[in-house]
C-alpha cells in the first residue's frame, strides 16, 4: 500500500481534498464494470451494456451544515435529498432509489424527524426517487447520510473530464443566491426588501435540483463535461479543468447573479462575486459544449424548462490558466477558494 | 401523511425499533421494482427479470460503536466491512461495490484513517467488492458509514419472511463470542487463557462475514428463510418470526457456544446464554429449512467451508410463542433483549 509516513499528523493540517486524495491513493486497481469510481461526485457502474447505475452520497452534520435547532425540518428534508439529486442531475441521469442514515442524539424530538422524513420524501418523490432502506444510530451530534442510486444510459453520461479547448462554458439559473441566503441566516438585521429575502432563503433552504434540465440537455445532445456547483464556481470549474486537463477564462459580466443577491449583498457590504466564486450550495448545472451546439442547448432548456441558461466563458488551453475577466479588462485568478470541511 | 401527534416525545422515549417503524409508516407506495424496501436489513431492487441488486447501509459512531483512541483502526475497517458483508451474506448474494462516508473530528490522525482504509479496502477485496465513492465531513464525533451494492439472482433471494411452520432453524458457527470479546475489553482484568482471550477478541473485532457459507446454501437450495445475527439471538428470531408470522422454539442445549465463550463467562459470572441470545454482533448466519432438506445443508457448508452448521430448533405456529426449552424441562420467553440504539 502507498502511503508516506506522516506521524501526528491530522486531517485539520491536510484539509478535505488532500485528504481525500490520500485515501484514494491506498486504492488498487477497480472492477471492470466501473465507469466512474472514487474522487468524483458520482460513482457509474455498468450493470448491463450500455446501462450504467449511478450512486452518490451526502452527509449533512449538525452544526456544520444545519442548525437543527433553528431549522425547519422540513426544508432540511427537502435540502438533503436536492443536494444529492443534482449529483444524479449533474451526470446526465435521473434517480430511482435512496437510502437514509441517520445519528440522532437521544433527545432528537420525533416531531423533527418527521419533518426531516417528510421532506426528503416528498423531494424524492417528486422526481421518482423511493426510499428503500436506512438506518439509525445514537450519536452526540446529529448526521444525516443519504445515498441515491440512479440511472443513465451509457452514452448520455455527463463526466468531469470531457472538457476540451474552445468550448463553452455556461450555467443554469443564478450564482450566489445560496450564500447570500446564508449570509441573511447570519444576519438576520439585514435590511432587505422581503421578497429578496424569501428568494435567497428557499435558494439556500430548498435548492432545486436540475434534473429536468440536466433531461432536456441529454436530449439535446451535445454536452461535453458537466459539474453541479456545490462548493462554488471557482472550486467546482477547477475540479472540471484539473479532470479534463484545460484552463478556463470566465467573464465576470456574465455571471448570472439574481437582483435579490444583489440587494443583498448591498446590504451586506460584500462583493456579490465572492458568492458566486466561493459560495457554493447553488446546486446548479455547470457544463461546456461546442459554440455550434451551445445555442440549441441554451433554448432547448428555457422553451422546455423555463431555467436560463447563460453562457459564462470558455475552455483554454491549460497552459493559460483558470482566469476571471473582469469589466476593466484586468483578469484575477480563479483560485480554489471554495468549501473545505477542515 | 399518517402520525400521530406526540408533542415534545424524543427517540430516547420510544427506542429504536419503533422509531423505525413509525418513520416507515411515513412512507407512500414503493416502485414496481422494489422487492424489498425499508424495514430490512438489506433492499432489493429488481435491475432486469431474475436479477435483483442489494443495497444495505451501516454507521459505526465513535464512543458508541467504537473507541477511536483504543481500537486498532485496520481490525476496525476491517470490522465495518464485515458488518454491512453479513447482511449480503444473509441475502444469500455477492457485494460488488461500496460508498464509505466519513465523519471525522479536525484532529483525527491520518494514521487513524490509513489504517480504517486500509482495514476497510482488505476486508471488501476478499469479496471482489470495490469501493467506488464516498465523502468526508467534519463534526465533533467521528461517524463512519458504509453503503454496500450486491447482487443476488431472483430466485436466490434468501429473505425474513419465507418461515413455515415445522421448517428447522439452524445457524453458521458459534454464537455469543463477540460479546465475550466485548466483555473482555471492558474487563481486562478479568483472568482466561490467552487463547481464548484472542479467539473472543477476535471474534468481536474482526467478524468475518458469512459469504462463502451462504453461496453454498444458495447452491444447494433448501432455505426458506435468513437473517444474520447481529442484534442477538432473541432479536434476530424476533425479526424473521415478526416477518414470516410464526413462533420458534430453540433448545437451549444446541446453542453452538465456543468453549472460549464458556471460559470467559466463567471467569466474569456471567451466564453465557444470556450473551447468545441478547450480546449480538455474531454476524452468524440463522436460517430456516424443511427437516428433510436441512440434513444436506448442514453437509454442504461443511464440506465446502470448514463451518459447522448446528441444528437449533424449529418454527411453530405465531399462537405458541417464542420459547426457549432448557435442559430441566421448563421454558422461558425469548424476549427481544437485542440491541437497541436508544
Amino acid at each position: 500500500m502507498p502511503g508516506r509516513r506522516t506521524p501526528g499528523l491530522t486531517v485539520a493540517d491536510i484539509g478535505e481534498f488532500p485528504l481525500i486524495d490520500r485515501l484514494t491513493a491506498r486504492l488498487g486497481p477497480q472492477r471492470q464494470d466501473v465507469v466512474i469510481g472514487v474522487g468524483d461526485d458520482v460513482a457509474a457502474i455498468e450493470i448491463e451494456p450500455g446501462r450504467l447505475q449511478l450512486m452518490t452520497c451526502d452527509v449533512q452534520v449538525a452544526g456544520s451544515h444545519f442548525q437543527p435547532e433553528r431549522c425547519d425540518p422540513h426544508r432540511l428534508g427537502r435540502k438533503v435529498a436536492a443536494i444529492n439529486l443534482s449529483d444524479i442531475a449533474a451526470a446526465g441521469g435521473w434517480p430511482t432509489h435512496f437510502l437514509c442514515s441517520l445519528v440522532l442524539p437521544p433527545e432528537t424530538k420525533l416531531e423533527f424527524l418527521d419533518g426531516l422524513y417528510d421532506g426528503l420524501v416528498e423531494e424524492a418523490s417528486k422526481w421518482e426517487a423511493d426510499l428503500i432502506g436506512g438506518n439509525v444510530s445514537r450519536g452526540e451530534q446529529m448526521v444525516i447520510d443519504v445515498t441515491l442510486l440512479g440511472e443513465v444510459a451509457g452514452g448520455d453520461l455527463f463526466r468531469r473530464d470531457g472538457a476540451s479547448v474552445g468550448e463553452q462554458v455556461a450555467v443554469t439559473g443564478h450564482l450566489g443566491s445560496a450564500a447570500a441566503g446564508l449570509a441573511l441566516t447570519r444576519l438576520s438585521e439585514l435590511r432587505v426588501a422581503s421578497s429578496a429575502r424569501k428568494q435567497v432563503l428557499d435558494a439556500f433552504e430548498t435548492p432545486s435540483p436540475r434534473l429536468a434540465e440536466a433531461r432536456v440537455l441529454v436530449e439535446t445532445g451535445g454536452v461535453r463535461a458537466a459539474i453541479d456547483v456545490s462548493d462554488g464556481l471557482s472550486a467546482d470549474l477547477g475540479h472540471l479543468c484539473d479532470a479534463s486537463g484545460v484552463g478556463v477564462r470566465i467573464d465576470a459580466a456574465r455571471l448570472p447573479v439574481a437582483g435579490a443577491t444583489r440587494e443583498v449583498a448591498g446590504a451586506a457590504g460584500v462583493d456579490p462575486s465572492d458568492w458566486v466564486l466561493g459560495g457554493g450550495e447553488d446546486y446548479e448545472l455547470l457544463f461546456t459544449a461546442s459554440p455550434d451546439r451551445m445555442a440549441d442547448l441554451v433554448e432547448s432548456v428555457f422553451s422546455a424548462t423555463g431555467t436560463r441558461v447563460t453562457v459564462i466563458g470558455e475552455i483554454v488551453p491549460a497552459d493559460k490558466g483558470r482566469e476571471l475577466a473582469l469589466v476593466d479588462g484586468t483578469r484575477r485568478g480563479l483560485d480554489p477558494t471554495g468549501w473545505s470541511h477542515f
